[in-house]
């Protein structure tokens, strides 16, 4: 490549034991290898921080695992700047799996061209990517929002509750209510996320809060979080009541699994589903969504949020701040 | 009705804590009053006793409660012998709601006729009455088996279980595992049920014993039990596995509500389910499955076990030795 570049990247250096400090991530200076045949050099200029993260770093198995003394997996988005691979030419912008690094070496098979005419690229790190298409496909395909439905979101200012808000209204629920944490994001739930209610978490026993939001229950639970919330949704579910499973950030940092509700077996007396899932079992749906989502972003009616840090050296305080919820919409790493 | 009818009947006699004793239950003698118009007088000649009526003690609202000081409610069948509605004559069979008595005062339009050609008139008391349709509403609406699943279910020689093994056979089951307390009863799964191995959970952690009899993982589970079953199946499924929530005689005599499975969240990763079922919403399935399951029994392709007590007096003691796992099919009282 004539000038031989060189690429800072991210490293586990152990594997945490409870709410991770920043020094469980080494930054490594590497020599970027020519690349192969089939193969693309992606300069990236955007990395996603993402709450499986930290299960990765338990080496869990249905993640991409983050070895120790290797870069780190996640998506990002940048721009080809050499090619041996006919699909993807030098200039193309593209998103990746390998992200936590400055230049990434990528099979053009693994890489997907974007659009950056439809969206900005940093979009398909968030709204327009894996955190959206998980709101699109959960309240679709994993379990479909009904016309009338009363609809609760937890982790409601997130990456995936941002975007869930604003979906299950279009796809005809009558009510939709968030919970976060702190009284702006929750402010922010109805000004931004097209959210009826908010709820603030930290201001009262959720259970309390969501029935007085919800007095005649709900029927849907899009849940991020588990513990409590989960619990009180479950008492709150009416007949036939479903709960979409995506995430369990408020147990991603125990040392050992919390138990499961107490009253998951009112399930049964209410007729109601519970359903786990994996975004990898949806990425089919994704060139729908980014048509569907991208259009309602041009027309105005999907308010898109991100917040940035600068710099890749920012990413380890991005994750951790990921973590304690510090974020608004989709948190992001520009790395430049 | 010229003579006076006396029935005997059974009364709650208050709330029990933990696991009832035999003086919960009052006998009372009462008048028979006379049947109103649209009513029928019942000759109850046998009565159901169920695991959900430990709930209905407590007064729980999505079952038939049991009142204090009130005849207890229950499935039975018996001769109708006054009738005062055009629907249903004298000599007639029916099922009906009104158990935990020699005589009752139905409403018509509460009770069904059945056909005791088909099958005596118990088996509407089982195999072809609720817990029979509990079995096969759960395995092909609730949450379908598929062809070449591997089926895991609980309490596999109960009044549910014992038909459920069968059932899920013969709707393609690859492999069917069930779990019951005792030798005696693991034997029966394997030699009467159509279980293909059976796990005497009281031998051994439960979990330990399915991962050996499923090396390869589960696809479905039909849960009649909760507790360690319930976390054993979900640590053992498979990829869009399915659980079936029909019981968790575990929990009943629970003086506190316990704690859900720890592993719950890792069906998010597995794209998993868990379908809660209460029969109450299955109820339309109840014709199909008289047809289909009389004539499995017509061809001996279907097996129907029950446990008998005889005499009224000794339903207390039927429901008691049913919570402690005494019966093999359906526990049956016959009234004489």
């Amino acid at each position: 490549m004539g000038v031989q570049l060189v690429s800072r990247e991210f490293r586990l250096a152990y594997r945490p034991v409870g709410e991770p400090k920043a020094d469980v991530f080494t930054m490594v200076r590497t020599e970027v290898p020519e690349p192969g045949d089939g193969q693309i050099v992606v300069r990236n200029t955007w990395m996603s921080v993402d709450p499986w993260m930290r299960e990765s770093m338990k080496g869990k198995v249905h993640l991409p695992p983050f070895d120790l003394d290797a870069p780190l997996p996640g998506l990002a988005v940048g721009e080809v700047v050499a090619s041996r691979s006919a699909a993807i030419p030098v200039g193309a912008t593209v998103s990746h799996f390998l992200g936590w690094r400055e230049y990434a070496v990528v099979a053009a098979a693994e890489a997907t061209v974007v659009d950056t005419d439809l969206a900005p690229a940093e979009a398909y790190l968030g709204v327009l990517g894996i955190t959206g298409l998980t709101a699109y496909a959960t309240l679709t395909e994993v379990a479909a929002v009904r016309e009338g439905d009363v609809v609760f979101v937890s982790a409601a200012a997130g990456a995936v509750g941002s975007v869930a808000g604003q979906v299950a209204r279009k796809l005809g629920a009558a009510k939709v209510i968030g919970s976060a944490g702190g009284p702006e994001k929750t402010r922010r739930l109805v000004t931004d996320f097209g959210y009826d209610e908010g709820i603030d978490y930290k201001a009262g026993p959720i259970a309390e809060q969501l029935a007085k939001a919800a007095p005649d229950g709900i029927d849907y639970y899009l849940d991020n979080v588990g513990g409590d919330h989960l619990e009180a949704a479950i008492g709150l579910l009416r007949e036939r009541g479903r709960i979409a499973m995506v995430g369990a950030i408020s147990s991603y940092n125990a040392t050992e699994p919390p138990p499961g509700p107490r009253n998951l077996f009112d399930l049964a007396g209410k007729n109601a589903s519970l359903h786990g899932m994996l975004i990898d079992a949806y990425l089919h749906l994704s060139p729908e969504w980014v048509r569907r989502g991208a259009e309602w972003l041009a027309d105005g009616t999907l308010r898109n949020e991100q917040t940035v840090f600068e710099g890749l050296e920012q990413a380890p305080a991005a994750f951790l701040s990921l973590m304690r919820g510090a974020n608004i919409g989709k948190m992001l790493v520009r790395i430049g």
